[in-house]
């Protein structure tokens, strides 16, 4: 049997099929015996797996992250397919069709296409000289990183180069703002660009995504404030009262305690900063909940969490 | 003596000026005697005044709104000016130098220009037959009470023309908002013209700014909701799903229950003409702060209760 | 095989029954794949049910509300009876003994008993003679609808003449507590009667238990607000002092901004309004708590959400 | 000159009056030296006092709830009526005028008939014979106690008789209730009669309203719980599970947590025990600011704290 | 086949095993059939199981706490093992070696030892007599139950001698504290020993851990604040002010209102006893949850409810 | 007339004093015209005292923190001193007995004694060289600083040396907390140690306490966390994992979001640091209130916004 991809599986029929791990979890069962939970995918679809037997010899082989060739049964569980695997090997380059290349997760957009427009960004729009000097660093020392970024491990934005995609999607409102409302359009537009910068370190999106050690004891805004003023303390002459209004965006850019950020918004730059992460975020939550949605009869969506209401649909 | 502009008053003279009642409380003391506590103004500046004397007198002859030429003498309580009014005269045009003309709140800027602006936005960015319909509708009803009418009793844009100031700009941004996010740009402009409508019955800025009985009864949103179904129901073929789309925008633009929105912003539109009232009221804050502030040197502002917070003043 | 009726199901044997479709979603499976989940009822009880095959066939044949006669096998998920529907033919009046009117939710009492209650109630009690008038215009305008309908979806009072249970038991606690308080009663009253009418635009018992458009966007509290203006506009000379009142009570009759009044209750009818409808409400919710828990050994209940506790069942 | 009556006292003269101490306060310049801050009465109407010299002296003099024959001057601070006290001596029955009499705080009613009908109430309505035992033994206990007390230090029913009265109301919705839903009215009335008892340990309101060590440290709700467990014990065959009721009745008539019941309502008869309080506390809140309101013409009240909002007072 | 150990079961084979019933729930299926959920123990591990027919003849056998040798299948639902039963006897002593004894819970550390620490503490820190006199007492009426005592249903400390392991692990701390802020020590120790008390009559744990009736409708600080008072009244001459600091202590010992405290903390020993209830509980939750995660390779935990937190692991 | 000390001041007499500059506001009359709102003191005591006239010239001349020789009349203002100041000189050193030494605050205990105890504890209980090194750095860096700082503006330990006795006192029950649970001892002290370390940053104490520029933008927690992670990056060899743990005490130590802690404590040396913070912080305001009310009759305190209650003074 040649390998399978997700989609041509069948309840009831056994599987092989090349599959990347991407989330693996060590369980009890009541009787005190292990079993493991696995989340499997194929470059294309997703798929929830067990491992009811030989569990220490699985946990042996299986990183997350890994790619293997996967044998076993499809069940149903709970409406979803659910493996139970009974087998499995190493992947091989060119054995058995095995592509490593497809498992590679695709952008929805052409990644540099975007990253341009955010360089010209800065160049047309940020004119005081440390502010420029400090977006081109932070762009030259984490660029490629920044490019394919996850925006966040779920809820919105969770794909490569989604957190490219909400900065540059902020910092377009940032500079209409800016001239709206008379605001220092150079401290804001480099303030967006720089404010989700700590999820460089709080996320991993490969092998899969996940939060860090350093993401869960410190937090986005506290690594992003310390990666921010690193970042200045390099550049000679970068006035003072500057860093605190730049590092003061970052600091404040959740808008309250209760929301995560140790001191509220100040200063107009950091109230705007602030409502536009909201605007684009929760726009985009509409976004993919509507595509979701797509085909269904619905009027208003299920409940969503994080905006804490229902939607309408149509 | 000639009358006198509060800015001429002396702590520990007396006074004689011409000064129309904006706000008159009959109280009680301790031992269960009445007096008034009054607010004053020459058009220019406020003061505080109290009537210890001849209380039911005094209120036979006091109206809010009305101007009348006080005597009594000028004290300070608590770091302000106050007045104790000994007596008091009807205003009589011309006599004395009175001229009524000089206690109408003088705009801070061309009515008529801006009042142009809104119109011209609708004419131009309004494409929906229908939505442009009851823009124009509404602009021809209630277009001179527009026009003038405070945005708030208090907190910010409380001053003549302030609601229109602070509906075009939000209509600015909302028809920016429109064309970044692919939104329903019609619906969003005339959800932003209309949102707070209610106001003109909630509130009233002549004879001084206070709260109406259906203000305090029904609110803003409400007073609002009414009168935009009424306005519909006079145009041949407003459709019933644009009926509601519309509706729910002044609904829900305070963006939450605990705000004073019975339902919360459900669709995109909603969501931003929520968040574009928070932007221009907070920035408008800023900015009322800051210049109540002038050379001043405090680095960070006194606690500001709408924004619960103290700003950056520098 | 004869249709049976949804007790005589039994695990692992199939079925063949005239089913009522109550819900109908289409969801997918994590390969992609849809199915179609579904709440099926008899006219005495419910069930819920599958479609794993030939998804868009039975998609175009159900409605929500349609009655059709199913075939398939009865399975049990999470310790309920769920049907794998295999088949499904229009319902025919006469065929098979099919009886439409079996499928009518029978109300749990004399709905035309409590009607003439309420009616009596209004005659008797409500002597200003705009408010007589407005409660009775209502009555013949909505009556037949305001009998049948539930007073919620779900939680309390979701059948059949519930919403008219509910308005009466109030108007009965209205009536008492005017006296003893010496309050406007003709006020109370009608303000009670007409308390939830909005709920007539905002939710749907036939042919499924629902919430609509309006229900969604605007909420039962601004869209009965919008219907008594309505009805108000039409009777010469209701007057503007009592129109607010009136409006008032519907507008702040949850009580707080939180449970989504725009305004918070500032008579003291509206303050009795909002604590009966608290009182009526949870003593429904304890009564209905306590009728499913019978025969139970339970001394508490599971928690409730409604009311954010368990309750003593005993 | 003759001992005079506050509401004779005029600003800028001298006075010598009779006066109660309600309050008594040593305070401290930021000098560093003390000064007291003195609440007087004289049976009909308050005045704020200050003693600014011999601090030590008048401390040994006065206690709260003495009546003395004070001497000073008439200010005002605050727009109210301000004492500075110069001398002070012991008052003497029959010197002067002085009738200790007309400084007992008179009843707003006939207290003996409130008491007639709570007797009424339970002889009547309360059939079950262990309640109807421990309501009369807390009447005979504690009746001439419950017959005088205030409700509350200040908010609502803070007078003479306050607790009864409150208690008597409640009582007589509770029986309406009772019927109404079928509850246990034996035991709905017996707690409504009992669930404020610990105000009698909690607070004082002679010599002069003021909180008890007992009052801060465990509240009326847990004084009360104890007192009435120490009256079931001295009852013989009071059965336990009756007991359990009657004390949580008590224990949770708050409503909530947030409310200082640590127990939240969860029975039938605990729920409307709740409700019953809110209505008539709430409905005597209006009653006292409409009152205190009369004759004057605001629209709506000041913000009362209690409500957490501003009423209508026409 | 010889009665077997839960961890002998095996998936899709029959079992026969010697079981205590922990929880016993009768559930409705959607077709108004009842079935029995069943929590069951063998002393070592639990079990859930399932009966679906002849339920009213397992009821009449079952008693939660009892012993019986069940029959069934043995099954898998949702991850765990899911028994039917199938069949049921009573247990006999002796009979197919059935040892009532191995359903007894071990206590995880010596009972005994710990006792004579809490008792050693008291003798050697606690000066003042009263509170000797009162903690000995305590002891000796209770000290067997307490010894045993879980120290909750779940969530922490959930485990014969859970309840004392707390307390002397909270009173060696109340000793160091008092000294290190020189608070009345005697006070702190024996409100220490107290605080929980109020459990003995709150939860059983014995058959099974669970709720009761005063549990439900009083509340451990209410049910330990009566017996408190009860203890002290059998005291002669404990000081008036000394009993109401000690059952303050009880009273707030939850922090705030929110978390049950009618009272919160107004004596310094209040304030430490609130506080060091707090670090106790909190690492044992720690500990607990890091104990359970052991051989886990995440980071950090699943969401802890109790703790609205993940926490670290490693 | 000789400089006089402010206890000698009387109200109604004109005075002549050595006062340092506290706290100095331009603020606004109602008739627009500007008036100084200054806080002097002269090393004992302090005092309110206004500038009516010629402010441009005061201004010109006072500075925050400078001493100068005033002149002016004695008022009192709601029951405190309050000065009106007509005439002010540069104070010189040894003219008129002016000693500029009277006006440095003196520490209420020894601070080199405190300052070598908390040496003490570090060098005998932190054993792990890398936190032992960051202890003895930031003792070096800024020990001067440390040693002579306010633990607050206001609320508790706002005097010289506060934050360093604050700091000692919780690193004792670091010490014997870190024993009775086996937890990591050194991190914990170490993480004690420097948990306020940004307070250097946020607050000045000289010239007079107040807020910095980067307190106001960034607050201590994330001004300690950049300065810690400062020194960090200068020590060989500090280990990742170490550096992240450490941190987390500092970014979580006020125990949730809302109290402004960007992250929660996920470690249990974090859960300790945060009550151990609160606990010393919560007694020391205890002792604050009851040292200032000595002398004072009151049973309870007012109430104290930090605590959000009144506590028992006795």
């Amino acid at each position: 049997m040649l390998p399978q991809k997700i989609e041509q599986f069948k309840p009831g029929s056994s599987f092989r099929a090349y599959l990347k791990v991407f989330d693996l979890q060590k369980r009890e069962k009541r009787n005190g015996d292990s079993y493991l939970s696995l989340n499997l995918g194929d470059g294309n679809s997703k798929v929830g797996a067990k491992v009811w037997d030989r569990v220490d010899t699985f946990i042996s082989i299986l990183k997350v992250g890994g790619i293997y060739l996967f044998k076993g049964d499809v069940g149903v569980y709970n409406g979803k397919l659910d493996l139970k695997i009974n087998d499995v090997e190493q992947a091989k380059e060119g054995i058995d069709g095995f592509d490593k290349e497809a498992f590679v997760e695709k952008p929805k957009f052409d990644l540099e296409k975007i990253f341009i427009e955010v360089e010209n960004l800065i160049k047309t729009r940020v004119n005081n000289i440390h502010l420029k000097k400090i977006s081109f660093k932070y762009l030259k020392e984490k660029g490629e990183l920044f490019k394919r970024h996850y925006g966040a491990i779920k809820v919105h934005h969770a794909y490569v180069g989604g957190l490219m995609e909400h900065t540059l999607s902020m910092m377009k409102l940032a500079s209409f703002l800016a001239v709206h409302y008379k605001l220092d359009e150079s401290l804001l537009i480099t303030g967006t660009l720089l404010h989700d910068c700590g999820k460089l370190q709080e996320i991993i999106s490969v092998p899969a995504p996940g939060i860090t050690l350093e993401g869960g004891l410190l937090g986005h805004i506290v690594s992003g404030t310390i990666y921010v003023k690193q970042l200045i303390s390099e550049i000679d002459g970068f006035p003072k009262d500057l860093e605190l209004r730049l590092l003061h965006l970052i600091v404040s850019h959740h808008g309250s305690k209760e929301f995560g950020s140790p001191e509220v918004p100040k200063t107009k730059e950091a109230i705007v900063l602030n409502l536009i992460d909201m605007i684009d975020s929760k726009l985009r939550i509409f976004t993919e909940a509507i595509e979701k949605s797509s085909g269904n009869d619905q009027l208003f969506s299920d409940y969503i969490p994080f905006l804490q209401r229902k939607i309408l649909l149509k």
